[in-house]
């Protein structure tokens, strides 16, 4: 058996929407995996799973199939379906050419391919609905994840759950993926997610509208990038933000396209205006341009937690991506730029 | 010269989008306008205007054309174009079937009513765009001034203003329109409203949804209904709210409709919560009934500040009212209800 696992990258929050709307991308994560029977000549792998991997950041990934993200899901998957190592033995072959720690959704689409992986090394037949709440139950943002699972431009909302489902819901990885994941069998099986915990609506996306991705040579750490959230926000910014999520979505589509419309629906005031230290030339670059200094620009923000800049434009995208370059480089900071589309489909699996 | 001028009422918020959204509804504010050419033989009346009422409140609506809402905006959209009363001998009737002070817009739609008055009556030639800043200038929620101009189902936006457009925005109507508004001449001219204060969105809606209006015989204050809620709101209930806002627009005109995705994209922890204790029995009504124990419902909410119950529905209107009426009655409230549709016009002129 031979199949491809292929996964898009996405950008998060887009400006208002933080934690809420998500835009699958066209840098795609592909696991090539292949399996063989069991034979006795062939001493046994440890959980049946050999871990290959090419691409971001590759001296760092791990190739245990007990510690590598991806693998690891796919066997928390594997262990709520009494599958408690790889069923045949199996070989991952990991080509991620999406950078990590740069805000376009690396994590979440590792964890959707584990996720797909372990449905389908598995044959557990889960539809997306249900690996939707496997992939919560490790990345509580569910606008990457949705995004990367179903592909194109999603609004998502996390259900509110019973208080014994959100428990579960708030406790880390390493809790529902006890070490060693899948190892020892201890006999204790891992929380399996509760039905429903977060749902996802697709929204109309204008084929006009292209994504620049400028992403700075430099990682941040997600975690990090929270922490300098505040707990509580003023009823202003409250309202400010509402506003401006609400619209986006049809400005996003509507035909013709309205620039100075979509412009002001991409501003925020919950999430970009405290990370500004985290990413120098933020604040400048966010107020750069807009749509009469710069045609073809519709809005700029903040690709999830950052550093990574999102433009989308409709034209001159070189030139708008230059700018914005030239703008990290005055803060000593390089980065390199990518002109990307929506990815519509989200995760599939391609037997081969 | 003779004309008509029509106004919708509105819904605002519909559940999490707190000062963002807003439903024109098919109960309408009229003014019946009557010109004369001034005559010798006339006595002057009082800025050159007379009123007369019928309908909700009667006994307590001023027919002083300085002191009356819709006269007194009119006046000030006069004045910021140098006109210091009406221009020719005018009558206005005013037929108004929408409760006061039940969260069912009666004043957006006044404000809306005068600011066409004013245009009309001295042929000034606003468009829509720039009568929404004069309405802004009076009724600082863009929600109900924009349902009532443009109909429809509509999001808004305020714009970020310069400082000191932003303290004219803050400037209560007694200061808008100084005693005695347009009366004596000081030779002061009103501030005319900054361009663009606000913009509007208007989003489809699904031909089957109809609003099931539940309205308590007693009077809200929208002040008293915003003194209750907090300054400051936590994060995670302004992503509740988030996911939710930005869901519902797409939600109402998908098709078919998805009533628990509708349910649930209508629930709100930014205003309703806060506001449980000024209309008896709120939470009960809000979580008493949903898509699956109620064929054919799609969401409750409150209407505006409230006390209205604003109900949507594909059928069985009757029986989801009867409910609604019934738990207001155990908390010893009286109501009336009204099936209503949305308003797609909005503000209308029509010559006779």
């Amino acid at each position: 058996m031979a199949f491809t696992v292929k996964v898009p990258c996405s950008s998060a929050n887009i400006g208002p929407g933080f934690d809420v709307i998500g835009l699958a991308l066209s840098i795609y994560l592909e696991l090539h995996v292949t399996t063989s029977a069991p034979s006795p000549s062939q001493p046994p792998t440890k959980l049946n799973c050999t871990v290959s991997y090419e691409g971001e950041n590759a001296d760092e990934v791990s190739l245990d199939p007990e510690v590598n993200l991806i693998t690891r899901v796919a066997l928390y998957v594997l262990r709520c379906h009494k599958q408690h190592a790889f069923p045949v033995p199996t070989h991952v072959h990991v080509k991620n050419p999406i950078p990590l720690g740069r805000g376009l959704g690396s994590s979440g689409a590792a964890v959707t391919a584990g996720v797909v992986l372990g449905n389908e090394i598995g044959n557990l037949g889960l539809n997306k609905a249900r690996m939707l709440d496997y992939c919560l139950m490790i990345e509580r943002h569910p606008d990457n994840v949705a995004a990367a699972l179903y592909g194109g431009f999603v609004g998502t909302y996390l259900n509110e759950l019973r208080p014994e489902d959100l428990a579960w819901k708030e406790i880390p990885l390493s809790e529902v993926l006890p070490a060693p994941a899948g190892g020892i069998d201890t006999g204790v099986k891992p929380p399996e997610p509760p039905i429903g915990i977060g749902h996802y609506k697709k929204f109309p996306w204008s084929k006009e509208i292209k994504a620049i991705a400028i992403i700075p040579d430099f990682e941040l750490p997600t975690a990090k990038a929270r922490e300098c959230l505040p707990r509580m926000y003023s009823r202003a910014d409250v309202i400010y933000n509402l506003q401006r999520a609400t619209l986006l979505p049809s400005a996003l589509s509507q035909d013709p396209l309205d620039p100075d419309m979509i412009y002001l629906a991409m501003q925020d005031k919950v999430h970009q205006p405290y990370r500004k230290h985290l990413v120098p030339g933020l604040t400048d670059i966010l107020h750069s341009m807009n749509p009469t200094t710069q045609p073809g620009l519709l809005g700029i923000c903040l690709s999830g937690a950052g550093p990574t800049i999102l433009a989308l434009a409709t034209k001159n995208f070189a030139e708008i991506a230059d700018r914005i370059v030239a703008q990290f480089k005055s803060h000593d900071i390089t980065c390199r730029w990518e002109l990307l589309e929506p990815a519509n489909d989200g995760a599939v699996v391609e037997r081969r």
